[in-house]
């Protein structure tokens, strides 16, 4: 089954993705044509989820060569380094966007020799690789996955690791939906996820469109219905995962770790390689992202607190390897103990 | 300290208190006159926190009275046992309910050779009685867990088991108040409560108004404050706890409660005996209310989910006994074995 919805793509030399912070209620596509308005969106989420902030990261370099002055070598240079300083200081956890930057820096320096168009072009072909095979990483991170999942489980997830988290079909939400196309009876329960609610805005909507049973619940309900025993498996996606297995991820997904293990209740990660950092020895060193506490204090605009409280909005929290089943990849699933599963899926 | 608003008090042979729902927005008080307003006022939550429960269920049975049939005994009996019924079916959970319903019909079966006015006077001066003793009894909890809380201790909370919850004064956060009052530096962190934020509402506007430093995190949020190191001790009020000490709480203090153990974090309980429900072995047979999904996908009227998405809003939740490390009574610090600490309090 087709995506019912494109994430993020290029078209005539601009990028139009879905504006998310409108989705349920609204599926309207921004059409943008200037760098400054993709880390506007990036920002404010209207596209988000660690594999599509790579791919729009990508995107964005190459919408902002466009523009690039036709003089020196040096000038280009300067240009392209300045877009992606730019770009990298949208959001500091989700550690897909440095290696899209990374590698679309890779690009341009083995083609520093061709002319401004041909570098154009060739920065646009690889943002559009990016972004095409993100959508078939996640199918195969979907088959890597989906034998976890048996008939009868009700999978429990949090935040929004589907469709619109990538490029297209999705991780966490891709092996919910490689089980389910492989024709088992499963259920999900989905995490309203608090402050921005992706679960009830995002999550609920995509998996309503795919037909995959969901009944949404508020952040606090997972543990009373795992100790009723009606959640078996939880699957979760990821923004960074050091080289031991810790893995950064929405605020609240380290509470779903620690309640399923009290539970006995098999705790899964799913992201591409490209989630992973190697160079983290630990998840103790993954910056974490800390937004404006009117995320907290207001629910679409509407105040939900006293004026002037103070507040608190740490956006990701890190999740110990202990805690976790699997990490689960497009080469396949890694298994404890990480440091050596993990370096293995990388050769 | 006075209390800076009033939750429930009897006037001039009416009800009298403060509609929670509208808070913090709007500080307006409901005069009732009617039966059914009350139960609708408990059922959406104009008036909640199980101690306040207790006194508008005994308020509600002095109000129903004032019209009961001016015949003969029969009729009158009649009268009372139908309101106690109509008063019990509002809502499942809080044990005070009850509680209060039972200690009126005591007060009630006492003075049946009484005439009506009579009956009808008892009646009031003792739903009066519970709303006064409440609030002394929230002093005395105050006093009896003050010491454990020390300069330094960052307490998080869950819900609002403040003076709104109770007639005054509260018990979660009269103990709070009591370590605050006693000079003790301290601060809270309010978990906001979804699905219907009493913390955001309602206990981060009662610290204020008290001037007691307090900052608002999503429920989602308090793990990664425990991870680093940022909480030193939790404590919430319950709906009912049973002979062992499990304690049915707002829906997601199952979560808090787990966290704190896996951080070794103390995590107290304060309520008044009245919350005791020494009839229940354990909290496996507490009966657990479940409310509209519409309060799970529409907050403050505004829709928040997909239109048609499955819901499920269980109310409640129940900490077993071995995750708490004392429950504040008026009558001092129950601590494990809970069976022999709580029994002890009774006599």
């Amino acid at each position: 089954m087709q995506d019912p919805f494109r994430t993020i793509e290029w078209k005539d030399n601009h990028i139009r993705l879905l504006d998310q912070t409108l989705l349920p209620r609204e599926e309207r596509y921004l059409d943008i044509y200037e760098v400054d308005e993709l880390c506007s969106a990036i920002k404010k989420l209207a596209v988000r989820g660690a594999p599509a902030i790579g791919v729009a990261a990508a995107m964005g370099v190459a919408l902002g060569m466009l523009k690039a002055p036709r003089s020196d070598f040096g000038a280009i240079a300067d240009c392209f380094r300045a877009l992606s300083s730019q770009i990298a200081a949208t959001r500091p956890t989700a550690v897909n966007l440095f290696w899209a930057l990374d590698r679309m820096k890779s690009v341009f320096d083995a083609n520093i020799d061709k002319d401004l168009n041909q570098i154009q072009t060739i920065l646009i072909q690889e943002a559009v690789s990016i972004e095409s095979e993100d959508r078939r990483l996640c199918v195969r991170i979907g088959l890597a996955g989906r034998d976890l999942f048996q008939d009868g489980d009700v999978i429990l997830t949090h935040c929004n690791a589907g469709g619109l988290a990538t490029a297209g079909y999705g991780t966490a939400l891709g092996v919910v939906r490689a089980a389910f196309e492989a024709g088992r009876n499963i259920r999900v329960f989905a995490d309203e996820t608090r402050p921005l609610n992706q679960g009830s805005r995002i999550t609920a909507w995509e998996l309503m469109k795919l037909g995959i049973p969901v009944t949404l619940i508020t952040d606090n309900t997972a543990g009373a219905l795992m100790q009723a025993g009606e959640i078996t498996k939880a699957i979760v996606g990821a923004d960074r995962i050091a080289a031991n297995g810790d893995t950064a991820n929405k605020i609240g997904t380290y509470s779903v770790a620690v309640l399923a293990h009290r539970h006995e209740i098999p705790f899964y990660v799913a992201a591409p390689l490209s989630t992973i950092d190697m160079k983290l020895a630990s998840g103790k060193s993954i910056p974490i992202e800390e937004r404006d506490p009117m995320e907290v204090t207001h629910i679409f605009g509407v105040s939900v607190a006293p004026r002037g409280v103070s507040a608190r909005n740490i956006a990701f929290d890190v999740t110990p390897n202990e805690l976790i089943a699997g990490i689960i990849t497009e080469m396949g699933v890694a298994r404890k103990p990480f440091e050596n599963s993990l370096r293995a899926l990388f050769v």
